[in-house]
Order: C-alpha cells, then structure tokens, then sequence
C-alpha cells in the first residue's frame, strides 16, 4: 500500500542518506537504533526521519527504534535496489574514467559493464574492469548488457547530442555529470549532477 | 534578523538547487517567477520552496511572484557565496583533474588554485589553469592562497591521512570525495559526497 506513492527525488535522496547511515551502523554492530540517535550521529532531523519512514510504512517503536537490518532490506527494496542494474559510461575522459573505478557504482546492484568514447585513441583501453568502445557500438552495447541507466561524462558542448544517442539506444535513465542542464525527452528520465552544490554548502558555514 | 538562524545542510542544498533555477531562468530573461511556476519547471515543491525561502525573509508577492535577480542576490549572499574561496584539490588523480577542471569550481566565487599530489611523477604537471605540487607544500600552499576549502579525491585507504594534512595546514572545509565517511574534527567541517546517490535515484524510477 505504502508502496503505492510516488516519492519525489528529495524524500529519494534522504531515503538514500538513510541507507548509508544504516549500512555504517550495521558495520558497527548496531542492530536498533532511534530517530534521535540517527539524527544525532549523522546530523539530520528526526522529525524529518520518523516523517520519511512513515511514508514507508515503517515506525519506530518508542523507547527501542527502528530495528537497523529490517529497515535497510524495507528501503533497498523500496528504492529499487533489489535487483541488478548495469551502467554504461559515456565519456571516457577524467571523469569517466574516475566513475568507471567509483566503488559506489560497482557494489550490491550497480555495476559498470562498459566505457564508452568517441576518440578512436581510447578505443580498446582498459580502465578498471571494463573496455572503452566506440560510441557507434552504442545500440549494440545497450542491447547486449541490458543496461537501462547511463552515465555522461562528456565535455557540455557535448551533452545534448550524447544524450540523443542514448535516448535512441533505449537508454532509460541519465545521470548528467556534464556542467549544462538536460531536461527529460521521450519518457527519459534525468538527473543532472552539480558537484558545485557541496562547495556552496562548505562556503555557508565560512561566512562570518 | 533572518540571517541569524542556521541553516540545515538540507535546506542549504534545496537554496543552492533554487538559486542554479533562477540563473537558468535569468538566462531566458524571465524576471518574475512564482513558487507555483518555479516549482512545476524545474520538478520542486511549491510550498517547500514557500517555506524556505520565507527562512530568509523573502516572501513572493501573490499573482506576480519572486523578483528573480533580487532572489539570486538574496541567496548568494545569504550562502556566503558573495566573496571569494581559492579551493585546494588533494590528490590529482582522475577524479581530482576532472575536478580541477570542473566549471562550476572555477566560477564567481569559487577557483581552483592548486592540485597536490604526493606522486613525484605528478608534481610538476599543468591540469587546466593548475600545476601539480607536492603534499609537502601543503601547509605553505593553504598559507599562500589563502585556501580554506579542500576537495579530497584521493583513495579509501590514504583520506584519513590527508584529512589530517589538511586540518593540520588550517583548512576549514573539507568536501571529501573519498568513498568513506569521514567525521569533522577540530572545528574542520566535512562534507561528504557520495556520488551513487543519484543512481539510487534513478534506480528508484526503473522500478515497476
């Protein structure tokens, strides 16, 4: 039933944050834990907690929490993380070639299953566990990994044209780390990467 | 009266998204927006955007909305983002020369104005406008450029080490791109990034 709404991408990344806490309590043994203990640890707000695992169906239990391993299952799941999902990469510069090495995008159900480029000198070369190929081998590639989610990591100028591409591959899902704004076409989903978010978060706390 | 309040990370990232809004709507040449229009464009909610921005004291005028170029002013300087912050990248691998070169590092505030790197082969190297330097001149470098902020993009096993470098040279912010959780220290603050969130999200809409 809770399974039914549709939840928006900043309940999403909270849900996301959440995950990442309960994994490193789970390393450390902890097998219960509170929305304040939660809050406290990791610096977010309880009511915001209780609040986003209502939406789940989930509630602590007053004076024992939530128990650590049940509500990390309850959320892979809920976020869809239960089953496996490939990546392709697009771009096989710097950026590209760190992505294809994130360990985050090679754990549980991610995986990075090719690099792809359209400089015929990084064709054939090995970064990480996988083989950059030739941006012709686009379709092909989608079709013979399965992969429904692509990185892009090419230069802005770039970016729309690479994105067409995968839109016509069947690509379904985008993570733009290229710095221009891509909107959403023919049912593709996107989400738009700005790593300049973090500066200004730090820069926040330096004003006096 | 309204900058007196502190300001959640949250909240933080959701102003530093509406403020990559109103400069995208800038660049069309829209002056007036409202939360109802601001929301529906760019995929937020209206009343979080209400609530938030009324935090700062801005309230929209009912049927014209927010000044645009009056609520990036607002937001900037509320964020700290009127003056400028050199910013140091420790560790100029693949991700940290992506870094180095990312626009939005080295745009109005913000620049990059040193790479270090404790691999003798590396010091030396032009990346972008940057030269590499060797983590020994570390503490002379944050002296020097005056530095308060750090990118960290080195491996797992060599950021708690850094981290302490970097502490130890007077850096303030820290914005690690490590794949592990570091925690603040010494009045250091840290932010961590973790780049799978935005695959978890997509993941999230591949569900069926």
């Amino acid at each position: 039933m809770a399974d039914a709404v549709d939840l928006s991408p900043l309940t999403l990344n909270r849900l996301s944050l959440y995950l990442r806490c309960l994994g490193d309590l789970e390393e450390r043994g902890v097998s219960r834990v509170s929305s304040h203990e939660l809050a406290r640890r990791y610096h977010l707000s309880a009511a915001q907690i209780r609040k986003d695992l209502a939406q789940l169906g989930e509630f602590g239990i007053r004076g024992v929490g939530y128990d650590v391993r049940h509500l990390a299952a309850r959320l892979h799941s809920r976020l869809g993380l239960d089953r496996r999902h490939p990546v392709l990469i697009v771009g096989m510069g710097n950026l590209g070639s760190a992505l294809a090495r994130y360990p985050g995008f090679n754990q549980g159900c991610f995986e990075v299953v090719a690099g792809i480029d359209n400089d015929p000198q990084k064709v054939g070369r090995k970064i990480g566990a996988i083989t950059v190929r030739s941006t012709r081998d686009l379709r092909r590639l989608a079709r013979e990994t399965g992969a429904e989610i692509a990185c892009l990591a090419v230069p802005a100028e770039a970016a729309a044209e690479n994105f067409l591409a995968l839109c016509e591959a069947g690509i379904k899902s985008v993570l733009n780390f290229a710095p221009v704004r891509l909107e959403p076409r023919r049912g593709v989903r996107v989400k738009n990467v700005d790593l300049r978010t973090g500066l200004e978060e730090l820069a926040y706390f330096l004003r006096e």
